[in-house]
């Protein structure tokens, strides 16, 4: 047996040992790690090699290649350099001075070089940016060759993730060659910040945790019913009167422009959401008039609903609204939502009546849905910008552009299920298996589905049905993204990764132009029981278990192997500062300092 | 309607208010809080007033009563004074410098009076420990009684819980009085370092929090199967070969002595659990021949079981080490473990079997288990200490002292009908409802019952069978301990803290004799998924919820009103550092600090 996990031992076992050829092998095939080495998510192309190289914290250095069309003025790169070289060494202690003779197993240099004519340094990565690069560490120098600069950041990434300390502590890297490239363009997670605010500090370090894990999609649910933290510099009021508190509980436009460099920075794109006609009861404390007033028999009830759809002047503050968001992400989608909408409250207005009246909508409140959606996107279509809308909008047949992006989250036939079964007047007792508990006990089932609180549902069944939902929406030809099985905020006991590491944004029954259609998913992570407390071990490693399905080949799916190196990847991300949680019994060699 | 709230938005609403007596009752009746006023756990009895006082952090003293028996060389109530006083007046920037004349409405000291001869300022807390305490806050002095030290760490918590800030940021507290003690004397929080260790820095930062809940028994179940992080003087080799890592990953004798001095000056009793037969893998590492050699046919196999009880070496070798432990511990138990004994091994051993022989025990090896835990108790008893036991010892009816202590975890009828099912070859499905899930999905499952990986378990009985366990233990004549639906490890999505907070150890059938064998609970935080990184947000606030039921009074159990002052307890946990997870939906004034 070649038994590679020798070799780190001591160099001096090496000649002891016949080890031909590739000791790694592609993703296809079995392979084997070191063990201190673990590459997360797992590159499509990767080969090893027994023979290392130490690397000194004193002579290597990252800079630009000769031919790269990108030089010391791309500060992105340049900030990444010196990230990298951070995680690389943060933890040496003491720095030799720089010998003059290279030691003969040294690497001394990472070359990076962009090889488009523009490397994309003061741009903003996009659906359709090529995240591919190759990496080839030899002596004395390792190459990294990436078309552009968001290429360059996850082989940089990899490249520290090669690295490890020898058992005498010299920080180590084996002869490697890196081929590499996402399955999915569109590899997000969502944070909510209405419902929690959360502060500055946590947004950063997760965006920070997302670059190690390689997602490239802050998907930022920013404002819902509970508050409205977004500064609007249109609408100050809205976050004035719709914030938890105006001044301490706020994004502020620097905020939030602090955000989207940031994310920049790491290759990731900031996708806003700004969730309409429900999900909107914070922003009616600070706009009067944009949500329709609810009726209890013929007296206004004192509460408000979704917005109000029959008015002109709705369009008007959207137009507005809307003109503003588009100026201040700089991203080419916009987030629109369109879930979730609670008709009880228009049926119950008799302006609305009325409107339904004049529009021939006859009792179909799901067409006056449809009639502000249509118009809302008519509104951002007008800004040039591309948009995204939860599967609610595509279910009610609204007419969409080509590029849009529909996001599945429900599971119709848990849901069908359920009306079902609750229509016909029984309780019933939901069991939730791995995949379907995202409705599970507690408030949120109830706010859903408007049930009695004693109401228990039991539902059994374990083919969840977004896979019908992903084949619908390919086959009308959209663009679609699953979120179904990643819904993080949901927990059980035990290790609840593997449930979401198994789950696969491809596998419905649908064409290969259907699948292509798929363009990756998100990890959602709802806030009605997370704040800064505990969000951050609450979503990694969890959400490492989503990365690794969006950007890996598809065959990449063992559990034991994905054990093995998501405990060393939890135990680098806790070295790097993030507080990820464990995934079961065990220690990293160095623990998390904080609380 | 007396619209107490209103007072608090400024003092000169005062005069438009007629209110009359007291605006709080006791916990039998409906009662009020203003919003900035949140008592956890609530009191026995406590009444208070419109009235308000202010306190000046340049004026307010808190100071030993001229008839106190305890005085300034209390370093104990010393120290409980610089860290209520900074509870109180941490936030305020700017101090005052000290006025001449002290304003009308100044609450200027708090006086605390010890009434018994001996104040135990330099003595543990025990089970018997009177902490009962009054507090009159009144102009210009509070004063607060108990007849020692331990009273008054309760009552100086109560107090602090009383300040809050008013409209305009200055200190306040209302005219208060509060007559309280706890329904019960063991209110403890069982956390596991063996699992996962856990920095010093966790475990002290989780004792402060314990005391702002009033608990009172810190269960340190320190070692277990993954290791051995106890620094033994007898045998150092324990930890030295057992712990993760033999430096990085121990407890000196200095951390435990610091741990117990930290847990005294906050009232708490430290007991340590030392769990025999079973849960000792790590426990062989360091002393070879301690365990059971298990056996593949005639030849061993080489893995080990739980300790050796035919051997006279092992007895010899408990002496030693539990004559050392009654020495490091300082409380009048020791927890002793005997829970989960697996016989395989044991059954699979030729001496083991030859040794049921000699002693007549047949095929019996739970007879070989109560053999030895009964010579560990005649061992233990030896060094003047009692014990506590999980409850299978006294299922399998060991003979135990008078004053044992027995904990119940288990679920009797939900593991009887799981074995019912499973013995029948059926598949099922686990559903889990509140109390029942602590048997859930994951590898704690599989560990406790040997099913197939897969095998799904349905389990729907809503009647918990711990009650009858209480019982039984209670006619028997012991003390019983309640942890089974407090199991704090297990989790669920959404509101958990009500079901933790409904349960009730004396809601069983028995005599009143019978309830009062039972000296309290502990909520558990077994250590499979956590660690330094979420160890904190998952206890707290949910083990708020098993404080109150611990010490206020049986009827204090509307949800609602616990709802409200657990919100606001949790943001008081926050703003004294410690990362109490949100309940549900809101936010902080001062939000949480850290990541």
């Amino acid at each position: 047996m070649c038994a590679f996990k020798l070799l780190v031992f001591g160099a001096l076992l090496l000649t002891d040992i016949a080890c031909n050829g590739w000791l790694f092998e592609h993703f296809g095939e079995k392979y084997r790690e070191t063990d201190d080495v673990s590459l997360w998510p797992l590159p499509q192309k990767y080969q090893t090699n027994p023979t290392t190289f130490k690397l000194s914290a004193s002579s290597f250095q990252i800079f630009h290649a000769k031919d790269s069309s990108a030089g010391p003025s791309c500060s992105l790169l340049q900030n990444a350099f010196r990230r990298y070289f951070s995680y690389i060494f943060d933890h040496v202690k003491k720095h030799g001075t720089k010998e003059d003779k290279v030691s003969d197993s040294e690497l001394t240099e990472l070359q990076v070089q962009i090889t488009s004519t523009d490397p994309e340094c003061d741009g903003y990565p996009s659906l359709k940016t090529d995240e591919s690069y190759q990496l080839s560490v030899d002596q004395p120098t390792a190459v990294l060759k990436a078309s552009n600069v968001w290429g360059a950041l996850r082989g940089l990434e990899t490249f520290s993730q090669l690295v490890y300390e020898d058992n005498y502590g010299a920080i180590t890297i084996n002869k490697t060659d890196v081929s590499d490239f996402p399955r999915f363009a569109h590899r997000g997670i969502l944070l909510d910040t209405s419902r929690h605010f959360l502060p500055l500090k946590v947004i950063l370090a997760n965006l920070e945790a997302m670059a190690m894990n390689k997602f490239n999609v802050f998907h930022w649910h920013i404002v819902d019913d509970s508050s409205f933290p977004f500064m609007s510099r249109t609408f100050p009021d809205l976050s004035q009167s719709g914030a938890y508190h105006p001044y301490t509980h706020v994004y502020t436009p620097a905020d939030v422009k602090m955000v989207i460099e940031f994310a920049r920075m790491r290759g990731i794109r900031v996708i806003a959401e700004f969730d309409t006609p429900g999900h909107t009861q914070s922003w009616g404390r600070g706009q009067p008039g944009l949500l329709t007033t609810c009726y209890s028999g013929s007296t206004p009830s004192g509460t408000f609903g979704p917005v109000n759809p029959s008015l002109n002047s709705t369009y008007e503050f959207m137009t507005r609204f809307f003109n503003e968001i588009s100026t201040v992400f700089p991203d080419a989608y916009i987030h629109l939502g369109g879930d979730e909408v609670d008709f009880s409250c228009w049926k119950s207005n008799p302006d609305i009546q009325k409107f339904m009246e004049q529009q021939g909508f006859g009792q179909d409140y799901s067409k006056l849905e449809s009639y502000y959606i249509q118009r809302l996107l008519d509104i951002v279509k007008a800004t040039n910008k591309g948009y995204m809308v939860w599967q609610e909008v595509f279910d009610n047949g609204v007419k969409l552009k080509a590029d849009t992006v529909v996001e599945v989250w429900m599971n119709n036939e848990v849901e069908q299920e359920l009306l079902n079964v609750t229509g016909a007047g029984f309780n019933t007792i939901l069991s939730a298996p791995w995949y379907l508990d995202y409705i599970s006990y507690g408030q949120d089932w109830q706010k859903y589905y408007k049930l009695k609180a004693d109401t228990q549902i039991h539902v059994w069944k374990e083919k969840p049905d977004y896979k019908n939902e992903m084949a619908q929406i390919t086959a009308a030809g959209f663009h679609a993204l699953l979120s179904t099985p990643w819904y993080l905020n949901r927990i059980s006991y035990g290790q609840d990764w593997q449930g979401i590491y198994k789950a696969d944004p491809q596998s419905f029954n649908g064409t290969a132009e259907q699948k292509k259609l798929v363009i990756g998913g998100e990890a959602c992570l709802w806030g009605e029981f997370v704040d800064a407390t505990n969000l951050t071990p609450r979503l990694w490693p969890r959400a490492s278990a989503v990365a690794e399905r969006l950007w890996s080949d598809e065959n990449v799916k063992d559990i034991s192997s994905a054990y093995t190196r998501l405990v060393k990847h939890r135990c680098r991300m806790l070295r790097r500062g993030i507080p990820a949680e464990p995934l079961f019994v065990g220690y990293c060699p160095h623990e998390y300092n904080g609380l």
